[in-house]
């Protein structure tokens, strides 16, 4: 069963969104699309000054955007300060959305001593182990495994074939795309006469409300306490994060990164894709970390950080990678900077 | 039921792969190995100078390489001009293949609205979703996960454990490894009062014939247009597209790289082992970019690519990256250079 | 059914592990945690010197250390040379293990040509193929999908939604985590009139005894021979290990980190999270390569091994970052070094 959405006139959306007007207020629309794709009965938006040059072709029947950028548009107009997240809201109304079926799938694996709620709806083919307590209205798709002693919180949707291991605890509306484990042992090994000894890890994972995990990522539960996401924190595909890391509220972190153990990175926090944290680091709040950086000391003060090298043409590169390793004697033969300090690496 | 393969002379083979036959044509092979593996019953190959030194000291009864490369080796030869190709050709014979068994497993959860072709396999604990199809000879292996929507096209073929999260259509002979996710939210977010709002994910992922996607890569699905694949492409393992990329027939991209939201990547492009390509960029054809390598502005000229810094003992490159810090410093005391000027990063 | 820990002395714990008590050999405790976190009945450890500062406050019954971080402390203390192995030792009787559950779950779909120990315990919602082998005591979590020729070795365990292909042969006491795919196709291609081929892939996967394969990392099975891990590997989550790639015993690598197709490393190195080795190099044994490197050319001499550049607030490294691109023509004005020689780079 599908919920359908109907025509909206550019009159409407600017009442119940708060947007300015401009044009035509009977303009009316039945979906969104992108400025060069839209068609006369949908609305598109104008957020990313690299598609401005869209806006002379588009068929769109509304656009959003912002006034600086609506000078010379003819067309009907929803004046926002934020085009993308105005755009957002409005695109939610015409989101086709699959009605929750409440229920346990016949084919389940469910402990006894597992608690249901009855509004929750599990599909085909989950387990779901000892203790563990799904509640009001959560989702769990087809072949979630649940191990034993977790919660799924209410209103929380697991996409198919997540995997709790153990010990994890999801507050309320957390969203886990396919694919994802959070509750692995962490990586703890100690080295005891020449092998490997694994330690144990015996804490678990505790995901604040209204968090979004993506597909293949993966937490790893705590060495002794549990690592921790607070409220709305956003972490894109196959994201690694290590145990006992602690991840401030709203910090959202880009597909591919990486957490080492015992990392505390604050709220606010944008992590780019493919970037890394070292181990036992410390994150002040409001900090901003380049794609494929790597963060090798703790960062005190908010703002935007940085490593690796430009992209060149491969001959060019080879160039400057040959000088990179001569830098020191090349500075040296220079003079009159400071000794090149190891400490200076941390 | 598996088919088993025969004994091959290299006369036979050098009359059905078209190639030069060299030596004694009444030797027979049974199987293919490497150069140094290989039994006298056994093809090898050479392609890779790497290799050549293990000319000498094999006991293949067949060994395929270049004219250039054979001169001085006194055994029955198979001449090519890409060894690779012709070894690909003559190895696939020998490959066992499980055949196809049509039909449903007993054990699924196949929405009624669902259309399988009744050639298609369909595992154990396989879930298909509300108006999904899948078409003749298509393959899915056990405990798939297929939303609503998708379209498995002929002859395609799913590993364990894939997921078609929702709109994922895919075309003839693509071939998907265990653990994919495809047409999962891509990770659409805008920040309103301090708190982040999910932007709905409407389109779909389109992927074109003849693709191949690796274990645990994950293709998110478009917020409002497709993300597609064209025809040919072939990802690795754990490689992340996100929502709305365009990749061009025939690229190839190894292993954990990675392609940002709306990026627009050629055809004929090689993209290297944890590679990554910043969202919204343009790369033209015939794009070549090397491991690891960070691509931050469109590429308009075929080429080879890179970013980074070259593989040094630790010692010596805690001497020149502390000496990186300072470059600015230097090249200004040398003088003579132009400015670095911020737009030179883009 | 789970074991309860119970209490323990600081003298019986000296007495069973070997260590030096000072202090209450009458104080006992009745689990682990950090020093910051310990209740007075909690035992405690300090290796990492980050921490010595929380020895002041940390209510631990019980803190095992070095014999040098002691002195200023007046609390009851095991002395171990190595606090984090003696930690790790002890932390484990107080892990709760799951007892298990000989026997196939009613819900599985396993090939009458499997041969599954009575001892074995396989969980539900498992698929397992034509001629595999699972061994006494082993444990197969939900919703794996065992492909054919596969061997589980005696003791071994898979958590939930592993993957194996096929012909992947485990040692005994492997422990694989949550998602892994081991023995999914090697990427190997041949372009053949402007489109790609696909190489067949003949081999499958060994791993060695005491292995441990973290969550979501993919292990492809060989082209020709077998990829091979030796014994007591461990491997973090979401590595990627390419075809016929050989990892020597006792090697451990960091989430994320990747090795390209048959590349060969040797025993007792330590690869670091993110960083990548290139197809067909050598590792020799006891090499560290530090987070995010790529190795680029093979590495003979033990030690630690590093590429990047230092972690920058963001304006300061465009401007050293626009400078690299400079660096020959700089090292060039500069004059009196050996010129950038592309051999240099391997």
């Amino acid at each position: 069963m599908t919920l359908s959405p109907s025509m909206q006139t550019a009159a409407q959306l600017a009442s119940r969104y708060a947007l300015e007007l401009r044009g035509d207020g009977a303009a009316a629309v039945a979906g969104v699309s992108t400025l060069a794709g839209a068609r006369p009965e949908q609305l598109a938006f104008l957020a990313n000054p690299r598609y401005r040059a869209q806006l002379a072709q588009t068929k769109a029947g509304i656009v959003v955007m912002r006034r600086e950028d609506s000078d010379d548009y003819a067309g009907t107009v929803l004046l926002a300060e934020d085009p993308y997240s105005a755009f957002a809201r409005i695109s939610a109304q015409f989101e086709v959305i699959e009605a929750l079926e409440p229920g346990i799938h016949p084919q389940t694996a469910v402990d006894p001593s597992a608690a249901i709620d009855p509004s929750a709806q599990i599909g085909p083919f989950v387990s779901i182990g000892p203790r563990s307590c799904v509640e009001a209205g959560a989702v769990i798709g087809a072949g979630c495994a649940i191990g034993p002693d977790c919660v799924v919180g209410a209103g929380s949707t697991l996409g198919p074939r997540v995997t709790l291991v153990k010990r994890v605890r999801l507050g309320k509306r957390v969203l886990i795309h396919p694919g994802a484990v959070l509750g692995a042992d962490g990586f703890g090994l100690a080295m005891d006469g020449g092998r490997w000894m694994k330690v144990p890890q015996l804490g678990g994972v505790c995901i604040g409300d209204d968090c979004e995990i993506g597909a293949n990522t993966t937490i790893d539960r705590g060495a002794i306490d549990d690592t921790v996401l607070e409220e709305d924190v956003r972490l894109d595909n196959q994201i690694q994060i290590g145990h006992n890391a602690h991840i401030g509220a709203h910090t959202a972190m880009a597909g591919c990164s990486a957490v080492a153990g015992s990392a505390r990175i604050g709220r606010y926090c944008l992590i780019g894709g493919g970037a890394g944290v070292l181990g036992h680091l410390e994150l002040c709040d409001r900090v901003i970390v380049t794609a494929m950086t790597l963060v090798t000391h703790s960062i005190r003060e908010p703002g935007e950080y940085s490593s690796g090298t430009p992209l060149m043409d491969n001959r060019s590169w080879r160039r400057s990678a040959a000088r990179f390793r001569q830098l020191d004697k090349l500075a040296r033969r220079l003079g009159g900077l400071p000794p090149a300090d190891d400490k200076d690496q941390e």
